[in-house]
C-alpha cells in the first residue's frame, strides 16, 4: 500500500508493555530508541549503561538545552541563516561499569542468555535482564519520576549464580559524551563527589549529582579522569547486591528569568516513592486520554506506546518547551520543533490538555522578536517562524526550506485560530494572539507578489509541504494558508480594533488603514487555481505538465528517494512526498465538499509515497472520510506502529514523535470523524471491520468526554454537561453528564 | 545604461602602458589585481614586497596547483558534490624587508613621495618606485618571463638622497602565505640556503629557489624561521645599490607523467636577458595580435591592457591548464575554469591561437573521465562536465549550480563544433572529438524528460546561463543547447560511425542504435517556446507570468543584488542577471534573421542588470547588429574598462580574465561583425561614429588577416593567400595575400 514500507517485527505483543525476548544485535540502535523514556524536562535513550562497544547511541538530553555549530559556516548570500543550533546531548548520568575478578565486563551478546527489556506503560519504568554465562544475574531498572521532574533512578540488582568472588563496579558522570558521533562539547567546570557541572559553549550549565542506597555497607573511592567522575565500589559477591542510584539534573539555560533550584532545595524521592508517584500520575493519565482497542492486539500497543511517548515528550510543563521531530529521544532533526507542532501536535492538546494546547502557542508568542528579525533578514515585513528551531531563532541551514518554507508562519495563525475556535480564551487572543497575527499577515503581506499582469497574488520561489517540489509558483497550499492567515488578522482587526490593548498595540507597531486595504487586495486577487469540472487543486503552477513516474514502477531499493536518488532528481516529477492539497483540505475540512476531497485524494494519493511520517495519518483520515475502509486502516496500522516495527528504517536516530502525535489525529479525526475547524465540533465515528470496538477520550471546554465505538452503537459518556452543542453525523446534540447511546446502521 | 554601474577613474591614460601617479591607500587591492603579471604557468599580484600591513592580498599563484577544503562538508544527499578544490595561494617568493639604521621599514604612505608605477605592455615588465621622506629613492621592479616560465626577476635599486648609514635588507621565501585570510597550506619540507620546498595536502610540491646578483660584493647571514627562509645583507649606503633576485619555481603536480626539471638543468637569465626575451615576444604578440584604435585613448588602452592580460593568463602551454574567472591574479572563483573557457575565450583562440584552442579542448578531453563519474552521481549516464574545475572534478559546492547548470556540458559539444567549423582538424574529432561529444549526446538524453502527456521534451529543475532563475523547467537555451548536442553528436556519428577507430570506439562504450533513434525521438520533441508573432523565445516556462520589476526602479545601493538582497528575492521577478536567450541567439548567430534577434534583444535586454561581467560584450555585438550604435559603444567601453575603472567594485579580489577575454569577442564580433557559426566566415564591419578608425587581427586556416577599418573603408591584409572564402557583408571573396579594400557607405 505504501510503496517500500514493510514492517520489521521483533517485540511482544502485549496491551501496556513493549517486551523484547533475546538480545537483537541488528535492532541495538532501534531498541535504545524504542525503550527511551522522557518527562519533557528531559529524556534518556535505551542505551546499556554497562558499555556495549558495537551500535549504541548514549544520549541524554534536556528540553532546550542547545549548542551552537563550533564552525559556523559563513556564506555570501543575505537571508541564509547562521543561527544554527541543536539540541546538545547531555551526560551519560547512568555510567556503570562492572569488574568481575578484576576484568572489565562489556556487553557482549555471545556470553549472555535470557535476556528480556521490558517498558511498563502503567510505570514508565524500563527493566532489562540477563545471565552472563552462568555466573551472575543481573538487571537495571530505570525511571523517570514524572513529578519532580529533575529526578532519575537507576537501579542495578546483581544476583550470584555461580561466581562468589570479587566484583567492583563504578558509579559515575561521564561528560565526554559524543553528538553525531563528536566528542567534546562540554566543558566540565566542577568534579565533587558524585557531583559534576558541565558548560555548553552557548553558557548553559547542567549540573549533575547524585546519591547511592545500596544494602550493603562500604565505603567509596572517588576519582576525575578528565570529563568522567567515578565513584568505584569493591566487594565479594556473597548474595544479591541492590544498588539505587538516584540521580538530580538541574539546567541554568542562561536566561534571566531562570529560577534555578539548587541541589539542597531537594527532598530526593527513593526508587519506590517514583514509582509509587508515577503510577498514580500514568493511572490519571490513561483515565483521561487512553485509547482501547478491541480486536486488534497489534494497534492497541501501538496506540498506547504513542500516547505513553506523547506524554513522556510533552506536558505542557513550560511555554519554553516545545516538541522536537525526535523528542528527547535521538539527535536526528537536532532536537528542533518544526511546524508540526502547530499542526499535529496541537490538536492533541486542544482536546486532553488546554494548558498544553496554550504553552504551545506562548512558545511562539515568546519567540516573536525572533521570527521579526528572520522576516527582515529575508527582506520581509512582519514575523518569520522558523522552520526549524529550539530558541526561536531560524536552525534550519538549508535555505531552500529555511527560506522557502512559510508553512510554520501560516501554522501559527492557525493554531492560534484553531485555539480560539475551541476555547473561550479572548484574553489570550488580545494579550498575545493579536500581535501574531498581526506580525504573520504583514509577513504574508510583504512576501508575496503579484503577477506580470496584477492579476494573481501569490507566493513564487517556495515550497510547499510537499518537500519534493521546490522552489514551485503559486503553491496552493501557501497561498490559500496566506489568505486565511491574512483574513483571519482582518476579521479580528474589525472586531477588535476598539479594545484598548488593541489600540495601543496597533499604534506601537505603527499600523495604518493602508496597510489593510492592502491585504483586503492581496487577499482578492490570491491566486487558488481550482477547476470547477474536475474538482482538483493544482498543487502549483505547472505541475499537471510535470514529467509523471508510476510510484509502483520505482524499485524497492531506491526508497527512500531522499538518500537513493541524486538531489535534484527528487524534486522534477509528480511524485510527492507527504499531503500539499491534501494537507489545507485537512485543516480547513469543513470548507470543502466531500466530491473535492475525494477528487483530490484519487489524483494525489496514488503520486504519494509517504516519505514523511506524517503523511499516512492524514491519508488515512481521508479515507475514512471518502470510505476507503481498508486503505484507512492500512495507514492507521502504519501511523501507530511506524517506530515499533521500523517502517521507516530509521527509528535508531529517535522515535518520530510529531508522528506519534498524528497516529493519535489519526483515529479521533480519521475513525472517530472528529472536526474542529467549523462553528460546532462534529464527530461522525466509524468501526473499522475488523475490529470489535474502540474507545478514545477528548476534553471539550472542561469536559471529558468518553466515547465508545461500536459496529452498533455509539456511547457517550460525559462527566459534567456541556454547555456547547456537539454535532454527531448530522444530528446536534446538547449532552448532559452521563452516557448517551446513539445507534447506528451495521 | 548599465543600471548601477559606475566608473571609478584613476590611471593615467596611455596607449601601451598603465601608469599609477601617486599612491591610492583606497585602492591598493585593486592596484594589486591591475598590477598582476602572469605568464601562463605561474602569476603575481601586484603587492608590495616590502610590507604593507593595510590591504593587502600577497598572492602568487601556480597553474593547476590546488589545495581541498580541510574538512570537507559531508551532506546526507546524492549527487552534491563533495570534490571542492581551489588553486592555491603559493610562496611570497619577493619577500624583502628593509631597515633602515636598524629600524624595519613599511610602506607607508604617510612617508613616501613621489609615489609612481608602470606596467609595460611592451616588455611585461612592473616598475615602482617612491622616495622615502628625503632619505632614500627606491624602485621595485619585477617581471616574469615569458619563454622560460619558471623564471621571475625582483630587481629593487637602493639610491640614497640624504641618508647615508647602515642598510639592512632581507630576501628570502615565505610559505606562510594566506588563503582567504587563512594561514598553514604549505607544509615547508626543506629550506637550504636561497631554496625552500612547501607541500600541500594534495600532495603538490612546489620548489623555490633563487640567486641574488648585486653590484656590492657582501656575505650575507641565511636563516630559517617557521616557514620563512631568509637572507639577510648589511653594508653602509654610499652610492645606489642595486640588487638582482632571479627566482626559479619549480612545481610537481604529482601527476604520473610529470617531467619534473631539476633546478640545475636551468641556465637562469639575467633580469635584463628576461626584458630583451620579453620584449621579443610581446614583438611578435602584439604584430599578430593587437587592436589599435584610433580616436579613442581610453579604449584604446582599456582594449590592450586586455590583450596583454590575456597572453599572460594563457597561450596554450599545456592540456592541462585552464583560465579561471580570475586567471592567476586572485582567489575569488578559486582559480576554477567554468564554460567562460569554451564560449567567451574559445573563439578568441579559434581566431589567434590554433594550439591553444586545441589545448582548452584537449583539458575536457583529459577530463573525461571526471565527467563520467559526475553524470553517474547526478543519476545520469554520459559525461556531465563541471561548472568549476581545476582537475576536473566538480568544485563547485553550491548544488544549485552544479547539479542545474548544463552550460559547461553544451558548451564542450559546442566547442568542438566551433573549433572543426573552423579548421581542417577531422583527425581531432576522431581520436578525440567523437568520444565527448558522444558522451555529452549521452549526458543530455538521460538527464532529459518528457512532460506529463509526452508531446514536449525538456530539462526540469535547472538553471541557465541566466543565474537569477533557479530550478526552472523548460530553460530554451538548456533545451536549445541540448538538441543541438544532441544533433551535432548524430551528424558525426552518420559521417564516422564507419571509421575503424569511431568503429572500436563505439563497441567500447557499448553504443547501440537504440540509443540513438532514442536521441533522435528526444530532439524531435524538444521544446523550444518561439512564438511566430512576437518572434520571442520564452526563457522558460513561466517566464511571461513572473512579477515584473522595472530595474530603475531598484535603488543604486541595491546593487550588486547578490550581496544586498535576501538570496530567495533575487529568483522571484523577471529580473535577469545576463543573456540567456541571446546567449544561444549569440552561439548560433547564423540561423536567427534579424527581426528576432531585435524581439529578443528588444524584450530581455531591458530586464538584465548585467551581474555578470560577461554579459555587457554580448549585448553590445547585438546592438552593433541591430543598429544600436550608443548602446553597442557604451557596453564595449565597460567591457574593455571593467577592471581598470572597477566597474563591479571587485576588481580587488582579482581581474575579470574571461570577461577580458569577451572584450576581445567584443569588439571582433561586434564592431567587426565577425560570424563564426555558418559554413562561410563573414565580416560586417562598422566603426564606432566617434573612432577615426580600428584595427584588428585574425588568423583563419593559417593566414592573418589584418582588418582596418573606417567610416569609408574596410583594408584587408593577408600574408598569405587564403584558400577559403570570406564573406563581407553579402559579398564573398577569395583573398590573396596583400592588400584588399572595401569601400563602405557614405
Amino acid at each position: 500500500m505504501i510503496v517500500g514500507k514493510i514492517a520489521k517485527k521483533y517485540l511482544e505483543e502485549n496491551p501496556w508493555k513493549i517486551i523484547e525476548n533475546g538480545f537483537h544485535s541488528e535492532r541495538s540502535l532501534v531498541s535504545e530508541s524504542l525503550f527511551s523514556l522522557a518527562n519533557e524536562y528531559m529524556g534518556m535513550r535505551g542505551f546499556f549503561e554497562e558499555g556495549y562497544d558495537k551500535n549504541s547511541l548514549i544520549g541524554t538530553y534536556y528540553n532546550g538545552v542547545y549548542e551552537k555549530p563550533k564552525d559556523v559556516q559563513t556564506n555570501h548570500y543575505k537571508g541564509i541563516s547562521e543561527k544554527n543550533h541543536y539540541m546538545v546531548n547531555g551526560s551519560n548520568f547512568l555510567y556503570f561499569r562492572l569488574y568481575i575478578n578484576d576484568e572489565l565486563y562489556v556487553f557482549d551478546e555471545n556470553s549472555v542468555t535470557d535476556y528480556q527489556r521490558i517498558l511498563d506503560f502503567k510505570t514508565g519504568e524500563s527493566t532489562r535482564s540477563y545471565k552472563i554465562k552462568d555466573l551472575l544475574e543481573i538487571t537495571f531498572k530505570r525511571v523517570l519520576d514524572m513529578n519532580i521532574y529533575q529526578v532519575a533512578h537507576q537501579q542495578i540488582q546483581i544476583k550470584p549464580i555461580k561466581y562468589h568472588g570479587n566484583i567492583k563496579i563504578e558509579l559515575g558522570i561521564d561528560f565526554s559524551t559524543q553528538h553525531w558521533n563528536k566528542p567534546g562539547f562540554w566543558e566540565v567546570v566542577e568534579h565533587r563527589h558524585q557531583s559534576s557541572v558541565g558548560k555548553t559553549t552557548t553558557n548553559q550549565k547542567l549540573s549533575v549529582s547524585y546519591q547511592v542506597d545500596m544494602n550493603l555497607d562500604i565505603k567509596s573511592i572517588t576519582s576525575y579522569h578528565n570529563k568522567l567522575n567515578i565513584e568505584t565500589f569493591s566487594f565479594d559477591l556473597a548474595k544479591e547486591v541492590i544498588i539505587n542510584k538516584t540521580i538530580l539534573s538541574l539546567i541554568d539555560k542562561n536566561e534571566d528569568e531562570d529560577h534555578i533550584k539548587t541541589r539542597e532545595s531537594f527532598n530526593l524521592p527513593t526508587y519506590q516513592e517514583s514509582i509509587e508517584s508515577n503510577k498514580k500520575f500514568y493511572e490519571i493519565y490513561w483515565k483521561r486520554n487512553d485509547i482501547i482497542i478491541e480486536g486488534d492486539l497489534e494497534n492497541q500497543q501501538g496506540i498506547r506506546y504513542c500516547l505513553f511517548q506523547l506524554v513522556n515528550t510533552y506536558q505542557g510543563l513550560s511555554e519554553k518547551n516545545n516538541i522536537g521531530a525526535k523528542g528527547l529521544t535521538g539527535e536526528a532533526y537536532s532536537g528542533h520543533a518544526f511546524w508540526d507542532s502547530e499542526t499535529y501536535v496541537l490538536p492533541v492538546y486542544l482536546f486532553t490538555n488546554m494548558k498544553a494546547a496554550k504553552n504551545l502557542l506562548m512558545f511562539r508568542y515568546n519567540t516573536l522578536m525572533q521570527a521579526r528579525s528572520r522576516a527582515i533578514e529575508l527582506d520581509c515585513k512582519g514575523a518569520c517562524y522558523p522552520i526549524a528551531t529550539l530558541n526561536g531563532d531560524e536552525a534550519c541551514d538549508l535555505w531552500q526550506h529555511a527560506s522557502l518554507q512559510f508553512q510554520p508562519t501560516s501554522g501559527v495563525s492557525y493554531a492560534i485560530w484553531h485555539y480560539m475556535n475551541n476555547s473561550d480564551n479572548e484574553a489570550f487572543l488580545i494579550q498575545f494572539g493579536f500581535e501574531m497575527l498581526l506580525e504573520v499577515a504583514r509577513f504574508f503581506s510583504s512576501r508575496g507578489q503579484y503577477n506580470s499582469d496584477h492579476t494573481k497574488f501569490g507566493y513564487y520561489s517556495v515550497m510547499g509541504p510537499d518537500e519534493f517540489e521546490m522552489m514551485v509558483n503559486h503553491n496552493t497550499y501557501t497561498n490559500y494558508m496566506a489568505k486565511k492567515s491574512m483574513e483571519y488578522f482582518i476579521d479580528s482587526y474589525h472586531k477588535h480594533n476598539q479594545h484598548p490593548e488593541i489600540i495601543n498595540l496597533l499604534s506601537k507597531l505603527d499600523f495604518k488603514e493602508e496597510e489593510l486595504s492592502s491585504m483586503i487586495e492581496k487577499c482578492d486577487h490570491m491566486y487558488i487555481p481550482f477547476d470547477q469540472t474536475t474538482k482538483l487543486f493544482e498543487q502549483h503552477d505547472g505541475f499537471y505538465d510535470l514529467p509523471h513516474i508510476n510510484i509502483h514502477d520505482i524499485p524497492v531499493t531506491d526508497f527512500p528517494l531522499y538518500s537513493n536518488w541524486s538531489y535534484d532528481r527528487i524534486y522534477r516529477n509528480d511524485v510527492i512526498k507527504q499531503p500539499d492539497v491534501l494537507m489545507f483540505l485537512f485543516l480547513y475540512n469543513s470548507e470543502f465538499d466531500l466530491s473535492t476531497k475525494k477528487a483530490n485524494y484519487d489524483y494525489y494519493e496514488p503520486k504519494t509515497i509517504h516519505e514523511s511520517s506524517l503523511s499516512p495519518s492524514i491519508h488515512s483520515i481521508f479515507a475514512t472520510e471518502l470510505g476507503y475502509k481498508k486503505q484507512a486502516l492500512d495507514f492507521f496500522s502504519f501511523a501507530t506502529r511506524m517506530d515499533l516495527d521500523d517502517y521507516n528504517r530509521n527509528t535508531s536516530e529517535g522515535l518520530h514523535l510529531t508522528s506519534i502525535a498524528a497516529a493519535w489525529i489519526n483515529i479521533v479525526y480519521g475513525f472517530g470523524g472528529l472536526r474542529s475547524d467549523a462553528k460546532i465540533l462534529r464527530l461522525a465515528p466509524v468501526c473499522p471491520i475488523s475490529w470489535e470496538s474502540y474507545i478514545f477520550n477528548i476534553e471539550y471546554f472542561g469536559v471529558n468526554i468518553n466515547i465508545k465505538v461500536s459496529k452498533t452503537e455509539i456511547i457517550l459518556s460525559l462527566d459534567q454537561d456541556l454547555l456547547k452543542p456537539i454535532q454527531v453525523f448530522d444530528q446536534v446534540y446538547y449532552l448532559e453528564k452521563g452516557m448517551k447511546k446513539i445507534y447506528v446502521g451495521n
